[in-house]
């Protein structure tokens, strides 16, 4: 059982760090994006280098005190915020920003945990490389959570989730003791791989504090088309084309279905869709070629291709980076469209990519037989990762649902897992899917995350609450 | 303690198993490749199915009895081989060697663990498509243990290491536990990543049963060159160069030195040097390039620039698929001639990949301190992974340096970790270098080892001695 942060506690604290480390505990800290988590109390304090967080952690591990690691607060998960229970440390990353190295002709740069993650994107920018990982919060997300929750998002095709752009960490462990792992090595087989324990770990086997991060070369050139597709396995059987054709040349492959369209229409943000009319699906497809090859022709020769095996009806070929950028513009806002029209329930899951299109169908018929909902399924598809979301007909509301919430959930969740897909692809347990991690689980899994847990963490300082509880 | 295998124990999993299971102790599994490792005793059992490993755990487990898990044998650092101690299980997977499933689709394919890596890449190939896991023992090592050793290989450049090639993991823990993980999904964050944990165990944290394989499209064309450079600063920046001009086209790049072509003419094997003289330096740059590039033009651009820039002074562009062969052979017949001059002390090391020519210079400064060597130092250089061999020279012999190897290896080793580098690049720890992760180990890591490895065998009936001892 743990502790409350204690007087005494705030008083060693405070003698020891400096006072810029010390900040007010702002709403900010206590919520999270959609407004579904709400935090009790809480001691925040943000130090500015690592040996500073190893203090503040020993601290807390003497006091018994829980820690709650804050990067930029955009976690879908309630991973960053503790409702209840003994008031916490809230341990912030942001002032841990600096860009500590970069070798461009290495190919790797090195941040502090508490690094914007689009500042991490510049820094590359700036030496003529690529930071690949990208998602929509990448203005405020940090990199040090990213790495810490194994972000996702759009280039994951061609570069991979977060792990895999992460050749070294530093951290602390939940002893307080400093894992000293920021090596740039492309090999180094000396034992276990803690790196890879600590990332997706959500923060409960200790902080992440910085890491060497892998850069690749800037594509010769990108571009990006839009193509109608006849339903989700013509989109599959283009995306198979896509990768017979052009190989790693294809960066993303995003599946939006009109649903998200309407609701843009709807409620905004004002997009221009580039059809007469929207399409009851189509696909963004994204591409950074080696030199030799121009990118728009690519997609031209992908375009003719796809319509000479009848999986594409139409299509548009960006001519510019803004036209580029304003394809990727629509996709980006059907998030922003969702939270408007309000979701009864949404999810983040995944199924073997082939099995996408058996996923939908089944899936819609399931909740069909629970009510009218509308349905917008999208995103990233090159991964089998749908955002597979739920609303309301127009006129109804998020709240007319509440009582259909669970059984929704379950529907699509028992279905996604049924197929030998996930329940969680890329936002993590935290702990809005606790429950949903016992329940769907590998027991052998399970038990092994727990000794793992009770060994590195015997206290259960680290985010507690969060991925393993209880 | 552990307790040697009693009749008790073999006559239960006698009359539990198929009598295929018991094959005779043959020489075969009591040594390694390069006969440093001697082991004692054993009883041999090769279940054929994953239920069946579980069952030999479970009754090990209950006895306390230690598993020696046993894969092709080709490791080089004695990860296979119990030398003394309490008689263990020898656990070989050689009958474990289903593909149990291929989706091209997906590029996904599912092996047993006992399955030849050529087999699999057989596989994929059937398919029209790669996996791209290539070293020199691929016709005898089987994927379980390329994947609890973590191999690396050729094609590590552009593909990474054994670890980024696995999707999904089936295992058998320390008590007998089957993990199921042996999912195809491209995303999935529902807690701790126990995949990772066991690639590169060694063995140590349970026995690997199958593994989803990642496949690639295969390349539209492929091509190779030999590249005369001035010395190993000159094959960086022509490494640099030819990621700004060719990409991810690159898909090895290894660094060849007049050494290795000098023990080849002086004890075979007999291949030719497409040169008049032997270089000092050389680099086999290897592509497989997207359509519309075509490999031969594509080097020759990359020669010319090199030259240009005054990196290259020579070069052969491989006319066909027989001659991009034949520059294989030259790579990959220096390991045999090395063997047959027989090392002072070979080493696996890594350093940051900038730092490779600074390392090649201290390192034989140093060396030539202790005495006249020949030092054959070659290699993935793209990866900064060195093979810095120490030979002596010619009418000596290995026995000649016996005094001196503890001081050579730590010298070469000394010098790797005092500059950011590994080492163990690619071989990993088993029981040769135990002593050295113990000596050069981060202590916060080597304690977060111990932790977990006493958590999930509490008993240390998994590969004892190897990797984590005592």
């Amino acid at each position: 059982m743990l502790n409350s942060v204690t007087d005494a506690l705030r008083a060693e604290l405070t003698s020891k760090l400096p006072a810029a480390a010390f900040r007010e505990l702002t709403d900010a800290y206590l919520h999270e994006p959609r407004g579904r988590y709400h935090g009790g109390d809480g001691f925040l304090i943000a130090p500015d280098c690592t040996q500073d967080v190893a203090l503040v952690v020993r601290a807390c591990a003497a006091a018994g005190v829980g820690i709650i690691p804050y990067g930029g607060g955009t976690g879908l998960v309630g991973g960053q915020v503790l409702e209840s229970g003994p008031v916490p440390v809230i341990l912030s990353l942001e002032r841990m920003t600096k860009i500590r190295d970069v070798f461009p002709n290495e190919n790797v740069l090195v941040a502090e945990a508490g690094t914007i993650l689009a500042s991490v994107q510049d820094a590359a920018e700036a030496v003529n490389r690529v930071f690949p990982l990208s998602l929509a919060s990448e203005g405020s997300a940090r990199i040090g959570g990213n790495l810490s929750t194994n972000a996702g998002g759009v280039n994951v095709l061609r570069y991979g989730n977060a792990r895999d752009l992460c050749v070294g960490l530093e951290a602390v462990l939940p002893d307080g003791a400093i894992l000293n792992g920021l090596s740039r090595l492309k090999k180094n087989n000396t034992g276990y791989d803690l790196r890879h324990l600590m990332i997706g770990a959500e923060g409960t086997l200790g902080i992440i504090t910085a890491a060497s991060l892998k850069l690749f070369p800037k594509p010769a050139g990108e571009g990006a088309a839009l193509m109608v597709v006849l339903d989700p396995q013509a989109a599959l059987d283009l995306l198979s084309l896509a990768g017979d054709l052009l190989g790693h040349q294809v960066s993303a492959f995003e599946l939006i279905n009109h649903m998200g369209l309407d609701f843009l229409r709807e409620v905004g943000p004002d997009v221009r869709i580039p059809f007469a009319q929207a399409p009851e699906w189509m696909v963004l497809i994204d591409v950074g070629c080696v030199a030799g090859v121009e990118p728009s022709q690519a997609l031209e020769r992908l375009f003719e291709a796809g319509a000479e095996r009848g999986l594409v009806s139409d299509g548009v070929i960006a001519q510019s980076g803004a036209q580029r950028e304003a394809f990727w513009t629509i996709r980006e806002s059907i998030p922003e469209a969702n939270r408007r029209i309000g979701s009864v329930s949404s999810h983040d899951t995944s199924v073997p990519v082939g099995r996408i299109p058996e996923f939908i169908d089944r899936a819609g018929a399931a909740l069909a037989r629970v009510d009218d909902f509308r349905i917008n399924c999208f995103g990233h598809v090159g991964d089998g990762n749908l955002h597979y979301n739920v609303f309301p007909q127009k006129g109804k509301s998020r709240a007319d649902h509440d009582h259909q919430r669970a059984e929704v959930k379950r529907i699509v969740h028992d279905l996604a897992v049924d197929m030998g897909g996930s329940f969680s692809a890329e936002h993590g347990i935290g702990r809005l899917k606790v429950d949903d991690l016992n329940r769907y689980g590998d027991p052998t899994k399970l038990a092994a995350m727990r000794a793992i847990k009770a060994a590195l963490d015997p206290k259960g300082i680290m985010n507690p609450g969060a991925v393993v509880a209880g």
